[in-house]
């Protein structure tokens, strides 16, 4: 399956990635009326590099659409400035015990109960990363659904085409199975990363009335 | 809590109701171009009448905002035709045994599955009754908007503030608490309904760019 | 619905059941053979107390069961030794956005990957709090059930009959709503907390094969 | 991965098992007392097969454990008398839309509500099989255990051990992607169903005392 191959763009990719949307986030003045860029927050935990990898996956996706800028921070540096100067916010977690590490979840806690942020109207998105087989990925990106839909976001995830072009679907959210069994970010969970991502671009860009 | 009052204004208002969005339909010449009103497909099932009162409830939601129609119809009633003249689709189902009813949940199949219907980009709630304390209703919601989002939707929930202004919150959907404990649908529960209709009137309006 | 009276009542048992255990835990030496007590440890997470009155329901359940201790404790004040002395676990969180708080499954977290703590056959159970309609109570309960089987844990919930005694049921677990529309813990809702207690107890006799 | 040869002998156990099931039924005459096999039945739904693979797969784990005989067979043929000759049940679903098809859901509806089958204490375990990557097998399995739970059955999942003997897990049940990404049913995830099979049966075992 050339994993390896995979694996080595991967990290590659990771690279360029990360300073990247550094430089963008320094360069970019916040530009005054509707010419202003849109932004999507991609805030993740990350302990072992997995959910990381998926997240510049994500944020590929975002930059696929123009007019629209990813952040990527993890949920511990990202400030109240942050999550309200975000248009859209993609979240990003492993899975521990089938749910949101106690660590990260206190996190996001904080930003409602703590920081008292008003999400009201962000576009949202949710990914994960876990090991087991039914080891609670799915568990994972629900409960980040409905953090969102608790804190007044409006919610989407990924968008497939099969080889049949009329046979379309969606999913909740992306996810990568990190186990034994499958080790590491496979290109087609990457891929559901930056499917994820675009979808989330797409829709902030129609809400806000982007052409 | 003036309950008996508060069922006898439901059932007047389900006489009215389930006739004026006929009434409407009837009437309504669609038209085109960006006059034409959007519309909100409520589509439930109920056996006993309750999950049909939320219905009404969430209908009355939608009402209220302007420019936008509420349809209701038994899901058994639903032609390919409604689901694509929907800008939005909010779905209400009993609780059986924790999750939606098969006889629902079958018709929700066939309409992606044999009428291949597309459901992208429409806007979604859910809302469910049920008469257990943790008998499943929220499950069912959950299980709604997974087959929203399954199906590339757009989901949101009811949005609610407390006596003091800052304090607002939103839910994954809206329900009914139908058993022993709790017999029927409250006024709160209404309320609840409401919420949840006039939410996502709110956002199909705001996708679509009308003011 | 003489709620004053019933949460003088709650009051008094809260004062008489939290001194009960801690005698009953001095005293009690452990037995060899099969005559030891089992033990329930009922641990939870309370801010304001609610989720303490449900516990101390839970525990009133527990102890109707002859020859079942109940054990109550906060989630940060149990030691490794209390969860391996348990033969069965009662969890109990309140309702932070839709899901176990940070702070409570930082806990948990620790209990399994820190500690090392082995659950396995031991058996489980589980109950919530939580503000509003559909706020999270369920996913709650759902959340620590998977975090229970991911711990290699059996689970069950309360048993209920309706007056028709061949109207029987179940449920995943207890819960109470303690929000601004039906604030505290009403005695439905402590009854429920009972019916997981007894249930988890007469369950883990049966299967440690004690009379 | 040897994939064809795996399904070559999955083939031959399909015939093997489906068969023995029922020469076993036949020959098995009712004994009295603890003498009598504890029954396990494994009862599925499957449209193209794949949950009938995970379903022979869950009997093979079920037949490893002395005193256990297993019974396979398709939700629609289960009669009220195979549910409660029954010990133990294990459901098997497609994931349809993220949730159970609405076609079994009706046939798990009608045995609770029309044929009043009383599942008191019965030990549940439950399996998926799923095309997405994130396409619900999970929620599939959650909404079988809160079926189970709903139905006042005790619940657990498979169990699972690393390299290193101390590294163990249990998960929430048994699954198998089936979709484009990962067709059919890999040795791993048959394994996962004879996981399943083991637990149930073992702990069954366990429940009714038997040595």
């Amino acid at each position: 399956m050339r994993r390896q191959t995979g694996l080595l763009g991967i990290v590659l990719c990771t690279v360029v990635t990360v300073w990247v949307p550094g430089l963008l986030q320094a360069d970019e003045t916040p530009k005054a009326g509707p010419g202003k860029s849109l932004r999507v927050l991609i805030a993740y935990h990350s302990r072992r590099g997995n959910t990381e990898k998926m997240a510049v996956g994500v944020s590929e996706g975002v930059r696929k659409v123009a007019g629209v800028v990813a952040v990527l921070k993890k949920v511990q540096e990202v400030s109240k400035e942050d999550l309200e100067a975000a248009d859209a916010l993609i979240l990003g977690s492993p899975t521990y015990y089938a749910n949101i590490p106690g660590i990260m979840k206190t996190v996001l806690d904080d930003w409602a109960w703590k920081m008292k942020v008003d999400f009201t109207d962000k576009v949202g998105g949710a990914f994960s990363t876990g090991g087991g087989q039914v080891g609670g990925k799915e568990h994972v990106i629900v409960s980040l659904v409905l953090f969102m839909l608790s804190n007044r976001m409006v919610v989407a995830g990924p968008l497939y085409q099969g080889r049949d072009e009329k046979d379309i679907w969606g999913e909740p959210g992306a996810s990568a199975m990190t186990g034994p069994l499958d080790e590491g970010v496979s290109e087609a969970e990457l891929d559901s990363g930056r499917r994820l991502g675009e979808r989330v671009a797409a829709l902030v860009k129609k809400f806000k009335g982007r052409p």
